[in-house]
Formats: structure tokens, C-alpha cells, sequence
């Protein structure tokens, strides 16, 4: 076992900022030796403030031979090829999700991954959050007994900008893609058929950007236990993210979670304060806690916690859910390819 | 305006019961003047509590002359007939949901009931829940603006014997067609189209009587709106019976209600009481209510809250479930029949 | 074991009434018969409105020979007076709280029930509210082992007049003598040592009427327990009754009950509703249940489940916190009289 | 404005250690230079995790002229020692409480610090809890108009060994210390009496170390707003840590934290998590937030948030608390030596 593994970010948006920033002071066993990113202000800030090396084109960072991993953080659409690149320099890579909107592109990444025989997690961030683990794990334990019924309300406190929203691949693989991956890792197993209803809820321009913001989406699962995800670009109140497993034993349920619990008792009635306002701030001990896991898993020389073929089912479900809609019938995922 | 209205009431197994009390003893305004019942000692014993007459056959209720209205509590396939009789008679009509299992019936005791120009209503005493009333309430003032999903848990403490279930008509027309009529009320707007997944996952036997004991509704509203009900025949921890309504501008919800709000904090946990163990518990105040909004119908004779129309949506939607269950796919109630 | 006892109520004003409507519709065994009060207009709207006897000098109710009981619900300065007269004519009382703000008069008034060996029921209703009660019942079941500290908060919304607050004693005889009652109840102990520590924080007035409208009282029970009162005339945010009881083994609490349960989340906030405004709706059920068990302690000739006695020692502990407030310091209930 | 400052903690048990790693890791503008402990192995093991220097005597980090500022985490009996010696070094101060048991030498550690102007910064951790200082802040906005009674539940899951108690001051300086700064902070005003009312319910090994675990202390501010602090060192379902303040406008209250918030609902109740275990979870977040506050005071030359003097008037509340529970009568702080 080593003791120290070296890793570069690429792609340093929000997102790579805050793993980089984890990376180099918060994680033990981590070592961040480079940063990358296509914008060279961010890449330029992000450098110095860390302390480490700045690489304008990331596939220089390929080519360095005391970086051990890459995380991937930047666009979707560059994910895949550099997950390949990544590979066939050896080195192991953390990558935030999708792969990519692309079943062929999925599986050619997948490919490469499997032949260089790297490591890939992907960075579906939930399965660390604290209460969705423990929830998971009192599912496992057989709290509930047999899972029956699923249901995940996740919604957005506002809409992204239309230009992300056309690249976006649409709500089901952009956004409802976590709660998919979430259905699987809580329940514990496969869905097999997928219904999903959405309508345009909120703003014409999102309709014309082709998109839909307002979702409810069916699943069933192999077992015969059904689920529901409930999205939403826009909840005015901040971001709900809520998860309850129904079973023969009993009810699993985690509320929102705030940032404080001051209550107010006043003349015009009791106030609680509101949910976290958004990701980085509700999530932000499950992206360390994924890291560290991911850091683990190549120190120690284990599997990491979520894989390849994680997000390439999340995906197989996405692309389900977004026929189902387009074509407003229950759609098999083995309509779609393979599990 | 009169000032006093005589009721008998038929049918005083449990909900019967429960009425005849009611109007015995906590309705002001309301006398009731008889009951009846097929079964000898059920009428025997109720008629000698409530000090009324005990009627054995329902048909001389209607030749009764100071009897203004009748509460009709008997089983489910009696209910047409016995509101064409009372219609016939002159009588006003509170009847116990569902009217019938069939349309047609549904349709020729409305029209008996229009004809003879008396007043009918309808059994959904949810409606009158103060929780559920309230939250119709915010939602009618606007407070989360426009509403984009419904969602209604709704899970029994106990399936109920086989040889009910036979005769129930299934899982979407005796349990769901409450759940039916609430979404409409609390959303103020019709269903167009429902998609069902339903099965079996308590209790083979359920299967062998041709019903299901787990299911998902999905609903879609005139307006885009859509709603998701969620039934179980067992939830072990009690009558769990929730309701939530996301908007525009905001969330309204309806936690489950418990007898007590005492809370234990000891070594094992923090505990809170269980929810009400079943309708007749969690309920109590809108069976009241319900017969208090009725008698006052009658006393102002303006329009009863619930009407026969009420009751033929219900099983419209209650039908179409149906038929998406054994089809697997989204059925319009227009499908159906014309609402 | 007779079937039905005949009460008359003497003083129908806010609870008089309250109780003799009670009496009318809602307790089996209980019929009322006759009300009396000095206000003309109140007694005679009450009469016709429960169509029972008016009788306008409460003297006249002894000698009905037919009447079983009386509830005493006139103002507290007769209390002692009717009662003694009650007793002398052979007939049960329930009387409201205190008996009387003299310890002399109570002793007089207990003497005569004792010698005509009636019964005496107080009406200290916090005790038949059935949160409260289940959490005596838990406590005394041991769930929480040995009790170490109690907490009450009482706080009310909006202090009585001027002239109301004149007549009453003051504020530990007025308001805190229920949490006093209280306390010995959930603790199944009697307390032997008080610290009262009160001042005016809302209103100048209330100082000149002789009273304090804010409240800290510290209990010390037999078994070395210890207990917290906190009053207030008033909490702009509803009536505030809360109780925790915190021992070896773990804590229970009930925490305020309000009206509805329905919670909204909206952009400033997650907003659930106040608690009931004032004792009439916070108390409905324990005011109803009192009243029955007065009359089950007739019908069974069984003794009733609050005593002369018990009103005697919470006047006592009133009069103890009167004493600890004026001379700032501990006082012992032996101080002012034996228990 | 300098950019970085150098510290050296001086005790790295428990809580020494928790600053030592948030000061190594996790404070901008934080050098953690060395670490000193009169235990070798704790010492190595602490100066080997961390990659700083070892220094077994504390005085020669007064020596070393590249130390800005010691942290004191030692013992309590030499807290005031080395704060006199670090002013005398020129060093700045964080110390954890109480400065010392004896108000005498409190003074002349604060003159220490007076004359060597270095600043000094008191370890009263709760402060900082997000929690606290929220409703402190909605407090100080006017949320609850003027403050009238004020409530702190404070109650250890267990008590300490019994040669810790012994050294301990009582628990009235050891453990209700922090609830008298608490109370002063969240109020922004100073207590001028208190009724301190204690005894051993738990362990009568407690009482033969001379000191009491169960304490229930009144508090009265110079405004006529009145506090209760409650106080066990034993709860058996966890660190009990919850405050109200209730005002002419409204009640605020933080409830207990617990680690997640995972609902179970079961056939035997609705399970909720217990609150952390103790200080160290509990308040996580409240040490790193306290010591990134030194050092920014440090960093910009601003005063820091708690000062000697609050550590001084927390223990004369101690002080005085003692002497009401000995004397069984309200004592004022004056009393026991001016503010």
C-alpha cells in the first residue's frame, strides 16, 4: 500500500474547484500536484491559490509521470475522451458524472478503462451524504423489511441558463440521472421499466431550448417494488432533497436538511428555517466524503465505491425515461441496450 | 328555513354506527328518528343505545312521512337501489362512497336523484378533514401559486379479508377512489389521464381473489399538473395518510396526525407516537363534520359539498386505473366515458 | 349503580356554559337539568338553548329534590359559600378552581363535604388533557426512571382585565395554581419548598393592580426532584403549555398542539401553524373528559380523580410562591400551613 | 496585516489535540509550529501526526521568537501561569476555560495581559455554534422584542471520573460555566442574581467528592429578564444542548442536534436520531469556528470575540451559583466581587 497518491484536477468550474480545494487540504493521503482548465483566469486563480502547478492543455498532464490520478471536471462532452486519454497514460480517474449522453461513446470509455485496467469512479455524490448512506444502510439491514415503495422528491431551487440547458442532454439525463443512480444504490437493485410524465411547468424558453422542467418519473424494479422521483427546476422555498423507502416493516424517510435550527415562534406563526439553498452547500461533506473514498480506494488497491457501469446504467435509465416521455408509454430499459 | 331535520339511518355496521351517533347526539339541528339494518342484533342494539325506532325492513323507512332524509351506510351493491327508493320517496340522500361499482347504475340513481329533485351527497369525508381543508384552502388563495404536483400517501394499517376484497371491486375503486376524489378537491381542476402499476407484494391470496395490495397512480390534471398516489394495504407503523402540493410559489403539506404528541428521548432513541391506527381514529372529525355540512344542506337548502357527480368522477378515474393497470399503459378517463 | 345523575350548573359564563352544553349533549349518564347565574340575559340565552330549567337564585337548585350535583362555575369569591350550601342539601359538587384564595375558607368548605360525606371534584381539567395524561402514565410506568427535573411553560396570550386581575389573587393564584396542580400530578410527589422570582415586564398597569404579569418558579419536591414553572401573560404567539419531565432513564416532553398541522414552505421560509390561541380550544377534550369522570365517580359511587385536597395544596403552594416572591427568597410549604 | 501566524498549542489531550489538527489542516492562515504536553507519548504521537516540532517543556516555546501565539489546552490549575507567562513573552493567548477557580488569580493573569497588550481570546466554544449565534443575532434584530425569560437545557451524557471532579471547581465553575457565558452572550445583557438549587440524584460517590450532578440555577438580568439553566451530568440519550428565549415578541429555540436525520417509522413508534454523543461532535464545527476567529484577530490586530473579562464574570456567576447552593438564598454577583 502507498501512502500518498498525486492527482490532478481537470477542469477547475465550481465543481473541480471545490475536489481540487479538498484535495489539497482536507483530504490525508491525497496529494494535488496540478490543476487544469480550458479558462485560463480560472486555471490561473485556482493554481495560486492552492499552491500547484498550472497546465493550460490538460493532456500535458498525461504526460507527467508523478500524477497518479486525474479527476474530471470538465464539460460533459469532453468527459469521455479524456477518461481514454486518462487510461492509456495508466493513470486512474475520478470523474463527474454523466460519462456522457452517448451509450457508444459510454462504452468505448468503459472499454478503455477496462483494458488499461485503471480505476473509474464516477462522481454520483449522494450515495455519500450521510443520511441517504445511513438510510441505505438500515434498507440493507432489513429496517423496512422487503423495499415496496420508492420515492425521491429532488428539486432544483432554479432553472440553469438556457445555453447549459441545450447542451444538457435534457432534465432526465442532466438532472434526474442522480436521483436514478440513487434509486438503485438505495433500494439495492435493478429497474427494469421506467414511466416518466413532464411537462413544461415553469418557462415557454425552456420548451424552446427542448427541454421539459417539471418531471415525475415510475420506476420498477426487478423485485416487483416500485418507485417515484419527483423533479422540479425550480423550488422557490431551496433545494428539496428529500428520500423515503416504504417496505413491509416499516417507513424510511430523510427530511431536508438546513443550515441551522433556529425556530421562531412569532404572532404570524412558527418558522423553521428554509432547506440549504443548493448543492455545493447541501452536499458538501458527500463531495469530501467521495474523494477520500475515491483516495482510499487507490491507496489501498480496492474497488472504488461507484463505478463505470454505475453511471452507464444511470444513463440506459435517463435515455428510457426520456422515450417513455417522448412517447408517453412505459419503456423497458432493455429496450434501450442491454444492462 | 326549517329548523330541524328527521333522519334515519341505514345500515349501522361500523361507519353506520358511527353516523347514527353522530346525528343522535352531536348534531344540532339533526333528529334521528330511525335505523335499519339487515343484521337483527346490530339494529337491535343500536336502535336501544340511541333510543330511536328499529326498522328491520329499509323499504318502510321510505313510507315514513317525518322522515326527511336518510343516510345510506348499508353494503356497497345496495346503495343504487336504496337512493332510487329514497329518491321515489321524496327524500334527501347521504350516501356512502362509491354510489356503485358500475357506471350505468351510478348514472340511472343520478338521474332518479335529479328527477325527484332531492339532494344527494356523497361520502367523501376526507374533504372535510380540518387539515386537508385547510391546505384546499391555501392552495384556492394561491399560496403556492400554481400547483405542478399533487402527491397523496395513502396506506391502510391492514388489508381487509378476502372476502371483502372479492366483492370490492379491487384495490382502485374500494381504497384509491378516496384518494381520487381528494386530488381533485385539493387541486381544483379534473384528471385526464391516469397511469396505474400495481401488485401483489404482501399476500399471494390478495392475487388469488383477482386484486392487488401495492399501487402507484400517476395522474395528469387538465392543466399540466400532475399528482402521484401512493396505496399499500399494509403499512405496518399505522394509517399513514399524507398529502403534499408543490407549486409555483411554494409547498403545502399534511404530516400524518397521532393520537398523542408525547416524545421519549431515552438510551435506544427519541420516539414519537405512531400515527392514528385507522379511519375510524384519524377520521373521527370529518365523519362529523361531513353529516353537520349535510343537515345544514338540508336545513338552508342550498347545495350538499360532495355531490353524486363527485362520486361518478371518482369511479371514472377509479375505472381507468383499471384498465392501466391490466394494460400497462396511460389511460385517458375519456376512454371511458365522458365526464 | 344508578343509570343517569341529574346536575344543575351555577355560573354559566365562558366555562359554565361550556360545561353545561357538555352536560346536555356529550356525557351518556349525565342529564342536566337545571342552570342558574346572576346575569339574567346569560341565564336565560343557556336555558333555551339547552332547553333546561332557569333558575335565577342558585339556593333554589338545593331544594330540587331531583338534582344529584352541581357544578360551581360562578365566580371564585362563592365558591366556598355553595359549596358548603351544596354539601348541606346532600348534593355532589364539581367545582372550578380554587375553592377559595383563604386557606380558612377551604378548610371550612372541605369540612363541610367531609361531614355530609359528598363528593368533591376540583376542576384542575390539565390533568384529563390526554397528552398530559399519558405522560403522568409514562412516568409513573418508570419510562423515564426516577424523575430528577420537571418543566412547565405556561404561558397565556394576552393578560384578563385590569378588574379581573384585581379580584384574582394574583398571579400565582390565578394562573400559576394549574401548573402547581400540574406538577404534583405528572411527578406523583408533593412539593415541600418554593422560589418564586416575578416582575412586570409587559404593562405599568398591571404593577398598579397590584400583580406581576411574568413568572419563574422553582420547585422542590420530596424526593429531592426539582421543577421549573415559567409563566407569562403573554406569548403573541398563541397559548404556550408545554411540559418536559427529564429522570434517570430519559426525558418526556409534549410539546404545543395546534389546530392543524398543515406546514408551508415557502420563499421566506418553512411556516407551521400557531398553537390553539387560548384554554377553550386547547382544552376542549380535558374539559369534556373531567366532566365525565365527575359523572363515573357518581354513577360508581367511586372517588373522584381530583380532590378538595388537591385544591387545598396547590392554594397552599401559591401562597408559598406569593410569600417567596415578596421576601425573595426559598419558602417551605410548612411554612404556611401543614400539607 | 500579516499574513500568517504562528502557534504553538500547549496541552493536546482531547480538546488540545482538536485544535492542534483544525490548526495544522483546516485554518487559513494558521502555522501550527509546535506542540507541547507533559505526556511524552501523547506529545510524540500528536508532533508525529501533525509534522511539527515537540517541545516536552512548555516554557521554551516562550523561547522560540517565530511563535506568535500559544494556545493553552493544559490543565486548569495552570492555565493563569502560563497566560502570565506567555504576556510575558510577547505571545498572544487562546486558553480554554475557566481561566482559573480563584478569582485572584484571574485578575492577575488579566493584568498580565493588560500590560504585555497581547490579546487573549477564552475557550467558550459554544459562541461559535451556527446554532447559538443565529439565534443570538435574531435576538439582538429585535426577533423576540425584549428578552423576559430565557431557558438553557445543558446536560452531559455522563459524568466525569472522580478524580476529575475533585479538581473540577464543582460543577457550577466546571459545567454550568459555559451556560453563565452562554446566557450573557445570547441576552447581551449581565446577570446581577442568582438561586442555585443542586443535589446528587445520580451518584452518591458525587456527593462524597463533594459535589452535586443535578443543578438547576435561577438567573436574573439587570433588565428584569429572568434565565433558567438546567443542568444534569447525566442524560442518557445524549448531550442535551437546547435554548429559548422568549420576549415580548416571540420565542426563539435551537433543539438538539443530532448527527443525521433519518426517520424510522416502525410497528413500535417513529424512531428519531439522538442528539451527538458529546462536546466533540456537537460542537465540531464551533472549535474550528472559535480558533479561525483568534487567528483572524491576530491576522487584522482586531479584538478578539470573547475576552478575559468574560471568563472572569463567567466565574463569578460560578462563584456566586456555589454560594446560593450552599446558603440555600438568591446571592447577588455583587456580593462576590464587582464586574
Amino acid at each position: 500500500m502507498v501512502n500518498q497518491v498525486s492527482i490532478a484536477v481537470i477542469g477547475v468550474g465550481r465543481i473541480g474547484r471545490l475536489h481540487a480545494e479538498n484535495l489539497a487540504h482536507r483530504i490525508p493521503g491525497a496529494d494535488l500536484v496540478a490543476v487544469s482548465d480550458v479558462n485560463p483566469e480560472a486555471l490561473a486563480n485556482c493554481a495560486a491559490d492552492l499552491g500547484v502547478t498550472a497546465v493550460a492543455d490538460h493532456r500535458a498532464i498525461m504526460e507527467m509521470a508523478d500524477v497518479h490520478a486525474v479527476a474530471i471536471c470538465s464539460s460533459t462532452d469532453t468527459h469521455a475522451q479524456i477518461i481514454a486519454q486518462a487510461a492509456a497514460a495508466g493513470k486512474h480517474v475520478f470523474c463527474e458524472k454523466p460519462i456522457a449522453l452517448d451509450l457508444g461513446e459510454i462504452d468505448r470509455a468503459l472499454a478503455a478503462v477496462a483494458q488499461a485496467r485503471v480505476k473509474l469512479q464516477l462522481g454520483f455524490n449522494r450515495r455519500f451524504d450521510p443520511n441517504f448512506r445511513r438510510l441505505r444502510d438500515l434498507v440493507a439491514e432489513g429496517k423496512v423489511g422487503q423495499p415496496h415503495q420508492l420515492r425521491i422528491t429532488s428539486r432544483d431551487p432554479d432553472p440553469p441558463p438556457l445555453d447549459y440547458l441545450k447542451r444538457s442532454g435534457g432534465i432526465f439525463l442532466d438532472m434526474t440521472i442522480h436521483d436514478f443512480d440513487l434509486a438503485r444504490y438505495l433500494i439495492g437493485d435493478e429497474v427494469q421499466e421506467v414511466f416518466a410524465a413532464a411537462a413544461v411547468m415553469l418557462d415557454p424558453s425552456i420548451a424552446e431550448a427542448g427541454d421539459v422542467d417539471t418531471a415525475t418519473v415510475f420506476l420498477r424494479f426487478r423485485t416487483g417494488a416500485t418507485g417515484v422521483i419527483e423533479n422540479s427546476r425550480r423550488a422557490i422555498y431551496g433545494y428539496d432533497q428529500r428520500v423515503e423507502v416504504f417496505g413491509s416493516a416499516g417507513l424510511l424517510a430523510v427530511p431536508n436538511i438546513a443550515p441551522d435550527s433556529v425556530m421562531l415562534s412569532a404572532a404570524d406563526g412558527i418558522h423553521a428555517p428554509l432547506p440549504h439553498p443548493f448543492f455545493l452547500e447541501r452536499y458538501a461533506e458527500s463531495y469530501l466524503a467521495e474523494m477520500k473514498e475515491f483516495v482510499s480506494s487507490l491507496l489501498t488497491d480496492s474497488p472504488p465505491p461507484v463505478t463505470g457501469r454505475d453511471g452507464r446504467i444511470a444513463l440506459l435509465m435517463g435515455l428510457a425515461a426520456r422515450k417513455s416521455h417522448q412517447e408517453n408509454r412505459p419503456v423497458k430499459l432493455a429496450e434501450i441496450a442491454p444492462i
